[in-house]
């Protein structure tokens, strides 16, 4: 083991605290409830750009001019063609798949076409192999889900974006401009948060020098966990079965009584609000005043009830909605179904990783921490008659 | 973010020197070269253990009795069958698939046919999918050799060990005994070593509550790097290239030179020579004696060659040789493809990451370490038509 006076000395659970990267890709304030992406305010990203744009600004560390920005949607729209191998390995999974498992599977699959995926040396090689990643895990999402459904796959259509090509590929229905939008705008919010653990997952794979396709694939696992990128799903399944804003009280007393945890609430980064539920909130108002049936009406002053009096009770602890809380309601109202909530997530994301993947690659040292060993030593080994 | 107080204040590349977890699974002493597992000291179990019986004491913390080593065994030898859904998704992989991609893939695949794999809670439970993993690891890489070679699947035999029954399902030949032993060796010298970069990626997807199948296929992906598990290769093309104990010399001087990397030396724990070297030597000694032609005679004479030699030149610098050197020309004799011999790692250490696995899903807290950021800040969302 390396010499005593280069050990940190005391064990921290999850290594809160301890610094995993050195990073230009994401900055957050958990204080002032400040996040950006590569310097740019995420309030600004969601009014003024798109996930395609987002996307170019995590890779390459700058906002597109008018002919990138083309070229980067052309190669998406290209790219989100999935190879017959991946398309046969979906129609061929098994009914009992988790679908972040089976995107999990997919995209290490995805190495069988890629010849030169161990060369990770080239920058402009490794840039072609992410925006590839961002292009066709929501054409690996969709056609999941419509294997699962017994559905053919829908192929993606080039003259839509991102999120309209996603909706599209589900529904099988042309997208609503509109709803999209708002799709494109989650999309942007979730597209990256600095050294979570998928992108610590993503970062220890690509210090080896493996793949993107292992790195990405081990990163969709580790959102996969309900402690990390399933929250959403049980922030919806809450509100349902509060029913009613008027049984909110009621439901949080009986939540602080059994020391039960509140979906949705609480960041261990952000001692405020988190801004991205912040902007989630302001697109939901804004979308029920149009659309949304009388339950997406119920379901929304229920979680803003919830956000209230949860807000007296433990606002002062720090314990305020975070980005699932509202997001679940939304992506209800979008068409998706509860259990791609986390893909969504994931499809998002990638751009993120990706990003990171990058990032690590080129300044490159394998993480290879230490352990505070609490175990036995020189035990003897009894023969098997003895024991 | 947490309050300054709490915060490591330098950032260290890889993590050097950080304390990841707290465990009892392993422990390493790199100053004397001491590897134990549970305690009990890896010579110990090379010299009178088998896979089998390390595999249960790394989960179970014990060596087990006659009854519980008999009921693990016949457990393993019945988990070795795959499911239809996962020997149909290794017939229609793509031809240009990594041997460890393919294994990462299919792992995940696994899920599908766990319908309670969310469920992470009982112990019972995690040592079943734990012993369910190790059992079928092998049976899927050799599958996907088989597919490879464009040949059927072998089904797993009964009668066999673990290793006896790997070495069958790759030839279709019944393993010879003497030479199953001394790969039954080498899965006990492979089957842990403490938090290297695809335990830690096994153990950050464990802490999100992933299930085993992400966690175990993210380790695969992280082992699949050139920086970690792929050096065994790489060691026994460069003796093949050296060719000759004579030419040793001249390989070392060039190599120094250029500032090349020698494939097999050097470990950043060991500063002594790694003691899975010196078991490993001892083993290939002793099979050269009956076995080998005159190829991997001279393979072997070259090694120890290079060893001495480098040995003068950098052994001060704690430069020696590692795990990786001599299992090279051992897994050649053996039989078994160059190609495949990081998924034989992984087709032990598989034990290793379990046992991990259950231990931090039994004392849990999310991974969730910080950055250190160097971006800029508050840059301006520029219009499109303005950059």
């Amino acid at each position: 083991m390396p010499s005593k006076g280069k050990h940190q000395t005391e064990y921290r659970p999850g290594m809160e605290g301890l610094i995993a990267a050195r990073s230009s890709i994401c900055f957050i304030d958990g204080q002032k409830g400040i996040l950006e992406y590569r310097g740019i305010n995420i309030s600004d990203l969601v009014e003024h750009s798109t996930f395609e744009e987002t996307a170019f600004l995590l890779l390459h560390g700058h906002l597109p001019n008018l002919r990138e920005l083309r070229q980067f949607k052309t190669l998406i729209s290209k790219q989100r063609h999935l190879p017959r191998s991946t398309l046969d390995a979906i129609a061929n999974q098994p009914v009992g798949m988790h679908p972040m498992l089976a995107l999990q599977s997919s995209i290490a699959l995805l190495q069988g076409e890629d010849f030169y995926a161990d060369d990770v040396v080239f920058l402009k090689h490794n840039l072609m192999r992410a925006t590839s990643l961002i292009a066709k895990v929501p054409t690996i999402i969709a056609a999941c889900d419509r294997h699962r459904n017994n559905e053919e796959p829908m192929p993606p259509i080039s003259k839509y974006t991102h999120a309209e090509n996603f909706l599209f590929m589900l529904s099988g229905d042309p997208p609503k401009k509109r709803l999209a939008r708002v799709f494109d705008k989650c999309l942007i919010l979730h597209a990256e948060h600095t050294i979570n653990p998928s992108t610590l997952t993503n970062r220890v794979i690509a210090s080896t020098n493996a793949s993107v396709y292992s790195a990405v694939s081990g990163a969709v696992g580790s959102l996969s966990g309900p402690l990390h990128g399933g929250a959403n799903e049980h922030v919806l399944l809450m509100l349902q079965s509060i029913g009613d804003p008027t049984n909110v009280k009621t439901y949080l007393r009986e939540q602080l009584e059994s020391e039960g945890k509140i979906p949705g609430f609480g960041h261990r980064i952000y001692k405020t609000t988190d801004p991205r539920a912040i902007l989630l909130k302001k697109e939901l108002a804004n979308i029920l005043e149009k659309r949304g049936g009388a339950e997406d009406k119920i379901l929304f002053q229920t979680a803003l009830k919830l956000e209230e009096v949860a807000g007296k009770e433990l606002g002062d602890k720090g314990v305020r909605p975070n980005v699932d809380f509202y997001s679940g309601i939304l992506f209800k109202i979008l068409g998706i179904p509860l259990s791609l909530f986390t893909t969504v997530f994931a499809m998002a994301r990638v751009a993120g990783w990706t990003a990171h993947w990058i990032e690590q690659v080129s300044h490159n040292r394998v993480f290879r921490p230490t352990q505070e060993y609490i175990g036995d030593h020189n035990r003897r080994y009894i023969p098997k008659e003895e024991r």
